[in-house]
């Protein structure tokens, strides 16, 4: 069946899949210590123009998400995030379990606004009561959100200098930054991210790797004792090459960003497909994640031929339903979808 | 240079490889519930002859042993296991940031003694202090130890029994399993472990995975929710099939047990290589890591053109070394020790 | 300085102080195991009609929380609470800190409601992405609420309808119960909450102890073993007596619901006060915490005779102050607040 | 039953009793913001001769090391203690529930050896596997040691100058400190202790209180945002006055030392009416724990007129039994304890 499900469903990108054949052989030292890591950083630090960028590797979103809020939060502090952001909703608490509050504010297609976040500080900061309260220590927000939204680089800059005024890390969820950075109305660059964030990944799962992720740490910001930390919470890889090799192929002749074009490209001819038929796009995102309302009949009866995924349910017969493109979606796949279309009407 | 440094010092067997490209372009579902991981387990539950056994795939060694402990313990208990044990030494306290205290015994040729562990849980019931104690509440080995031992079928099963009449559960670390079950003087078998254990993990990062362990629960059993609590520790895989293809590829043609029993080969002829050369084992390991006693000098002389790891200053003057076979090890490699090893003379 | 402060703000009631100079030189067994603990015990028992319910003596509110909560959970389950609940606002993280999220709705007058409950359950558990969320493992209710109101029968009696579908505890606060149970517009009695929830607590810090809680879980509900629970979160006190005679006193004669009553009238007399000159009541607190709206000149002007606590601004001339009457509050001090309200004229 | 079980069997000292009552109706801030708990802190600071020392006032002994250890721990580090240290054997947990490892090094006679933790600390600093393993953060001492022990000024000062020579926290736990630093052959004082270490609490329970411990950071040592870990933690107070007050008192005419010299002195009379009837003293103990070895008739018909405790077995009819003299003990308890024993011959 074709699949718009998500953009983790097949395998890797045939450059990296091809890397790690070639250097399957050597032997390699284990935790991230071998070579390929080495180059993969550097190759990560010039795409940001961050030459005294820290640059580490973990498996998965979540487990970076936990290990690098946990490393950074002190006792005393939690993580502010929009009510819809990826460690508030759908991470099954792994933030609470290293022992910190998400503490949420409303979200906005998605988005954490500056000047909330301002005036929360300002209201805890004057808060007689916040000994008794948990310290807001650090901002997380994710690009693309969780919605497909982007910020503007004035709204980036915007909340980025609301953090230095309060003296807290900002920091990113990039899953599905390749795509972010590529489509059309992208304002934001690696080196803008290096230069407004204090943190942020740069998603592989997703973005054609078979796992990985790479955090990056502007200005030599990386936590004392990072790979111990790294341990402690059984993030730590044994052969770290296998993030190594995947990411220094992501990041050579631009690949990457080649990926995050081509989920754009496909996102905007099934914006387009979905636009020719009325079917109404449920929210304007510009990145790989298109939401659509569907009338529930024509949701079971698609579903024979294309995978989607359930979103939520507007009314007594309609859902909203989201579909993905990914590094291997293709022009078939979307012929595929508008067969399948002309057939439900 | 030749590196007997460990055993995942380069990528995936062949035979992995090949399936991972073969299966790439496959839409799968994600997070594990992908034909693949399905295949996988039924291949295991067949070689433990034990088709009522719940078998979850996870990523690394000391993530699975801090997810599976913090899911069979209960809130007042702690884990039992040998003061060598991987849990209790070299995690970086993985298992107490799970809020589990790790109850240490002391370890012989790295094992667990069956007699000690009971004098120790009878002390522990008769001890009017515990409700101020830590309670053992279930029981971790590891098999080959991490000196490389192995339990008899008699010692495993005494130690089995004991943990039965104490109803906790018993926990078996198999990040070495297939030499452990291939080498000469192997005594267990998959189906004693599913017999004698509640739980055990197949370790598939040392066995020519690019990483990926298995890990089987006897019986059905499984802890509640267990997607929720791998999720909730960060070791949820989105590409779950990355697992899945492959544990299905080592369970396919018996490549697991024959690349145990390369490794298992390949350990004999380096132990007769030292042997003939008069250079001590320091201890009778039957696995594929083997500890040797060498002058400092000699230690810094092979260095140049082996990779080994150190292991222990014995005096001012010698050292302990620890030389490691693979899936990938090979003839030419043994050959390549020889020659360096002349040249020691 | 005559204080509104809060209901903390002196020692213990002299009934209280008189049974600890009583019993102070009886020997007794440490950590709970005390006659005076059993005898505190069966009286709440008694006064709960509730024969077979088990009964803890902890030392504070947050410490009670925390422990109950981490105690009742599982490992994938979190605690649905009131956005204004206290374990969700004020506690500094201290139920994140035992690894579990708080679950928020939003609060009715600092209440929950059974509809929006229901309907959030129902929605979680056809939530296809549940696990990969955190599950509502059990509700937290305070009663009265941190706004001072009281949940009635009828919405009690739906919550607990709710929770025991859904086959999850209900669990109430009662930091401030004595004057819950006992106010005018009171409906619910000890052994009503004994029937409809399965854990809570007779607050006795707030109510004419030194310090003080009494944990109940009816139907011998107790969480298994609860001691070392307690004492691995600290929580254990060496001299358990110091709880037990503290709650002993207080269930003999009454005088538990005694101090209630006086803090529900003297509260009632409060609100008199501020009804007949005209100072707004910023909600209608059946309890002994009343808040009013005051102009910032009054208040600073009567902050200078009478201490209160600020509790939020309304605008840029207005202020919300808290009033609070506890077991020492006298005639003597109304009095004294009549005649500083008298001088703002 | 004349009681020897331990030194918080009874209640409060009368002092202490007294000036709760004279201050019991004085309204005071709760939190430990009121004006007691600021006497308390000064008049330890003059007996510590250390005026900027921090002094915090917790509830019980096992909440103290836990809340103080996870606050002065960083993410990768755990303490050390020997392994009889109250942390590493009797709080059921406590510190590994705040995420961090107790290291263990063995006890002479309940005591670290400052050369075996040299040794300890240098090997850790020059393991190569460092990053897999926890991390020396800081070392616990009990002082005197759970066996009644105590450490001589050459040997803290040997502690105090390895821990500042590897540049990590020196805690000691002074559950028992008022009779370790008044018997007979201490060393150390208060001001001593201020300059070695750079934690240390001074235990009110054993001492007199009805419950409390002050926490003494010398050098302005509180670590930051200290009232958040306490709330965190559950361990805060809302009256916090019953902790001032009492330690107000105790450093009042020097009613701590005053307790401490009484208990060292009962202990030393005890010791003399085990010595003159030939029954062993298991260890030397100079401080209020003493523990004889009896048989195990003498010990059943002992226990029916007079309350010890259970130590341990030394073989098939021998006990160590433990007796412990506190600020109640009294000449008549000693009295009886002499009929008793006479009455065994």
């Amino acid at each position: 069946m074709v699949s718009f499900e998500n953009d983790y469903n097949t395998g890797a990108h045939p450059e990296v899949l091809r890397r790690l054949m070639e250097t399957n052989l050597e032997p390699q030292t284990g935790y991230g210590a071998d070579r390929w890591c080495a180059s993969a950083a550097e190759k990560i630090r010039l795409a940001c123009q961050s030459p005294e960028a820290d640059v580490e590797f973990l498996v998965g979103g979540t487990q970076t998400n936990a290990v690098v809020i946990a490393s950074l939060l002190r006792d005393w502090e939690g993580v502010v995030a929009a009510d819809t952001g990826h460690v508030a909703a759908h991470e099954a608490g792994a933030i609470e379990y290293t022992g910190h509050k998400v503490l949420t504010l409303p979200q906005h297609d998605g988005k954490l606004s500056a000047e909330e976040l301002e005036a929360y500080l300002d209201a805890f900061h004057a808060d007689a009561n916040r000994e008794h309260m948990v310290w807001p220590g650090m901002v997380y927000i994710s690009h693309p959100t969780e919605l497909g939204t982007l910020y503007t680089k004035a709204e980036l800059t915007a909340i980025s200098g609301v953090c230095r005024k309060h003296g807290i890390p900002l920091y990113l969820d990039g899953a599905r930054l390749a795509c972010g950075l590529l489509c059309a109305s992208a304002e934001l660059t690696l080196p803008d991210l290096a230069e407004l964030c204090d943190a942020f990944y740069i998603g592989g799962t997703k973005c054609g790797a078979l796992c990985g992720e790479a955090v990056v740490f502007p200005r030599h910001g990386r936590p004392a004792h990072f790979t111990n930390a790294v341990k402690k919470r059984g993030a730590l890889l044994a052969k770290g090459r296998l993030l190594g090799v995947q990411f220094d192929a992501l990041f050579t002749d631009d690949l990457y960003f080649r990926i995050g074009r081509h989920e754009a490209d496909m996102a905007e001819k099934l914006k387009s497909i979905f636009r020719d038929r009325g079917i109404p796009l449920w929210l304007e995102s510009p990145t790989n994640q298109q939401f659509v309302e569907l009338e529930d009949r024509q949701m079971e009866k698609l579903g024979e031929k294309i995978a989607f995924s359930f979103w939520e349910k507007t009314d007594e017969t309609h859902t909203v339903v989201r579909f993905v493109t990914g590094w291997s979606t293709t022009e078939e796949d979307l012929t595929a979808l508008e067969a399948a279309l002309e057939e439900l009407r």
